[in-house]
């Protein structure tokens, strides 16, 4: 089935605690030189083929549903 | 600063309820037909140059911190 990749991320201006921590707990366990940052990864399967219209769908989708668009950016591309 | 993509998905076998409620909610905003699986994705930053040997340290790091391999896949690659 054919497959579209979202990505979610905080923007870079805005804290990213869950990527500090990630990033601390790295340096403990001697991963030195980690800079980390979280967000999500959404797969999303689509039944029927990826058209133009079903894509800019998605992209309303990530935008309204999936992102918190305040705080995150997010990138919608097709999965080869 | 060059960067390492970690992602982070629930295994195929096993139950993915995040997912499962993301399908849910767009099929009641009226997104039909998409299906959903909902992992993370880590942006690594990494000081200094990605080397075979640092590779090697992030997919350790991958699989005993940022992956619970009971039941998640995480598949690493360098950012281009």
């Amino acid at each position: 089935m054919p497959r579209v990749i979202v990505d979610v991320m905080p923007k870079p201006e805005i804290l990213d605690p869950q990527g500090k921590a990630v990033t601390g707990a790295l340096k403990r366990l001697g991963y030195s030189g980690l800079s980390v940052r979280q967000g999500k990864r959404f797969e999303v399967e689509v039944e029927g083929e990826i058209t133009d219209e079903r894509l800019a769908q998605i992209r309303e989708a990530a935008d309204t549903l999936l992102a918190n668009t305040t705080i995150e950016a997010y990138n919608v591309r097709v999965d080869k």
